[in-house]
């Protein structure tokens, strides 16, 4: 087993930008090519708690298909890295410019270009985000499911293989892209799918890109799945004695069958902390925040199967509710946990875990991380999408206290060992990026990754997508 | 827009097998590796229309990876072609040894290796079929709903991408299988993805060998997503009095979010055929098969919404079933459509088709095509996963007459145009293998097609492993 490379640790070597390659972004894109030093440094970041690295050389705003292409085409000519870049929420050092080279902003290609209410398809440029996504589409009575918390852009979420909290019902951007255009390392531009909703077409290049993290391609057109809005939505949440009572009550739910849309798991601590944060007087113990979609019976089924499930894992003070601004006030706890936390420790930096395990496997996994967690003394907040099995540990520590970042990493190790020894996997949605290429070789061993490698050298000879990220090469 | 290769104009271009490598792999497999001329020919073809081609100089039973493992190794170095082979039942041609070569039969390696019916998940060898699976884990009260109408191996399954009746409920291969060990062109052992239900780890190389029809790797096990049988089970046929009216029905159907597990077209024709030969007694109309899913309120419910959309379309004489027996007989139809349509022509052959289009434009697609195949005067039979938007025509041919041949081939060369000019592709779930070549060029582009041709070069630089299928090289 090898241990993650820290964030401190991190091996930074930029190749030099030409300045030809510069001269000649300039000239092609005018006022499109930004050299503002603000303009950089805000590229040459993300949510991650990396330690800065130098920022790309510069930030062209593409707006157009052809504009992506002929940056690569560009930056292909002079060998220099390329990094796609939509609104810079990635968690996991996706966006630094580790080996240098410039930033293809994407955020100016924000058009929803069809949408196909016939078909549950839509077809949108890569800068689109979610919500935007959906306030576009809001009059059509349909609804694109992925909600990773933040409002990220469309294409990123592709690059990653986004979830969140709705993908226990509805799935991730694995089984809701349909079809992408992308622009490959050679400036090309290709397609790959079709808005058919099952196809034996060859190699699934679509599969193969999304997830990829802008290595292998950037993608400049997304088609996705919609779907109709339920015509019923119930919410509860609802109390536990315990984390290990809570994992089994949606254990259980999911081995049923029931299709629950969202099953949410807050602990004790962060219960407690958002209570801090905004006096909701919410039972400091575990809590599950669940959602049920479909019709009105349907929905009225599913929340009776699990109250009752709920009930005799001791679950308590149940709380429903059915129109928005109740369900919005239910949700307040989880929406809001990642502030509460960041607010309970003045200055601090929040390092998140992403493991997901088979479900049979999540209370063994969860109660052991939090045993080791607590034995440190280290504060964190817990929330988990745990009808997946994935989980984030926020561990709370002081940036510039060498020892508490130790202390996170070190957590976040076994707690990666761990999962991976009960058959899960080290990222369940936020993508390896940097942080995660230790555990990545941990997870699919070298052949694997070989294989990985091999894909990226042959479609990627001159290493210009996104170097220095998911592996090394 | 290229044609297809039509079956007879197939270039045939073995490479000669060398007798070093024949003698080797005797020494190294003794009774499993056979040269016998009846196990050989049985190993050179499959249930494609395919004109025969001479079969592989041998065949190995592999009975473990280290199996396959050693026979491609050999097969490696000697480079020298391999083919896997589970049960023979492609529609494609994957199976024939156009480049000559060996075939690795994993139809020995039929083990369930594990069942978690806790976490929803099961483990096998290739070689297990989909009827087998399900005999070994009805007792956990839990099923693998994927039904490609043959009793396919799972290997299989995988390589092609296959779906069938129940994918409209429960997705294809591409959602449900979450994890491989593949053995590569170099005769290495790796494994891609976790038990996991979802990942954000890397490139996606589960999905990237789903579907690659035995071109990157040689498929050893496989862990699948298997689900909780359901509650209870309700079919119903309808009849209707046109295409269109039965597919507008399935259209809105799945507009409104109806979660049908089975929505099956088959036409007049079919109809006809099947009361010929199995003496059904049924309205020799356009008719719907239909099976919902779900808790008994669930499946009512699910079932008086289709009832309601159906009678708006003039559906009749509709019949409901609900036990086992029952709804064996009202399906009987649809099993039997494909001897029926042989029958109804003796000493006929069916070329099947396979497009897949978006649902809205479905009707459009199977209206124009019906008249023209009327028009020629061709007898054929239409059936479809139509919820998918997933349809095949079988076009009865004397596999004697080029003519008919011809007129099949272009019936079957109008429809993909008319699929993919309908943003559609060649084949929901056939995969391409060799019969659709021409096709996936004219789908893909051949952007995409080099992308998938330096993929393959990169991965099996010696071009072993199934050569000669899904794109030139």
């Amino acid at each position: 087993m090898n241990a993650p490379t820290p964030a401190h640790h991190l091996t930074i070597a930029p190749r030099a930008t030409p300045p030809e390659l510069v001269a000649a972004l300039q000239q092609r894109f005018g006022a499109q090519c930004s050299l503002a030093q603000a303009v950089r440094d805000q590229h040459g970041r993300d949510e991650s708690v990396f330690v800065s690295v130098p920022p790309p050389a510069a930030v062209v705003f593409a707006e157009s298909t052809q504009d992506v292409a002929d940056a690569i085409a560009l930056a292909s000519q002079y060998e220099t890295p390329v990094i796609a870049f939509g609104v810079g929420s990635s968690l996991e050092g996706h966006l630094l410019a580790v080996q240098g080279g410039i930033s293809i902003d994407v955020s100016r290609m924000n058009n929803v270009l069809s949408v196909n209410p016939e078909d549950l398809t839509v077809t949108v440029q890569p800068g689109v985000t979610r919500k935007q996504l959906n306030e576009e589409i809001k009059s059509t009575g349909l609804f694109f499911p992925i909600d990773p918390g933040a409002d990220a852009s469309i294409g990123g979420m592709c690059a990653t293989r986004a979830s969140g909290t709705n993908a226990v019902r509805y799935g991730t951007m694995r089984e809701n892209v349909l079809a992408l255009e992308v622009v490959t390392a050679q400036g090309q531009t290709i397609r790959t799918g079709t808005r058919a909703k099952k196809s034996s077409a060859g190699y699934d290049l679509t599969r193969l890109m999304v997830g990829s993290e802008g290595t292998l391609g950037i993608i400049t057109e997304v088609t996705l799945r919609i779907y109709p809005l339920p015509e019923a939505i119930s919410a509860a949440i609802c109390s536990f004695p315990s984390i290990a009572d809570a994992v089994h009550t949606v254990i259980e739910t999911i081995q049923l069958g029931v299709p629950i849309a969202r099953v949410e798991l807050i602990d004790a601590n962060t219960v407690r902390m958002v209570n801090q944060y905004a006096k909701l007087g919410l039972r400091e113990q575990p809590m599950l925040l669940m959602e049920f979609h479909g019709s009105p019976a349907g929905v009225k089924e599913q929340a009776e199967t699990v109250q009752e499930l709920a009930s005799s894992h001791g679950g308590q003070s149940f709380e429903w509710a059915t129109t928005p601004e109740e369900r919005t006030r239910l949700w307040t706890a989880r929406h809001n946990a990642y502030f509460a936390a960041i607010q309970s420790k003045p200055g601090c930096r929040a390092i998140s875990t992403d493991t997901c395990v088979p479900i049979s496997r999540l209370a063994d996994c969860l109660l052991d991380s939090i045993s080791e967690a607590d034995a440190t003394g280290i504060p964190y907040f817990l929330v988990g999408h745990v009808g997946d099995g994935n989980f984030h540990f926020g561990y709370l520590i002081d940036p510039d206290n060498a020892q508490e970042f130790e202390t996170a990493e070190t957590l976040n190790h076994k707690l990666v060992q761990r999962a991976l020894s009960l058959g899960g996997t080290c990222t369940g949605e936020h993508g390896v990026g940097l942080h995660k290429m230790g555990f990545l070789r941990d997870e699919a061993g070298e052949g694997a990754i070989d294989m990985m490698r091999t894909i990226k050298r042959a479609l990627d000879p001159k290493n210009i997508l996104n170097p220095g990220k998911i592996f090394a090469l």
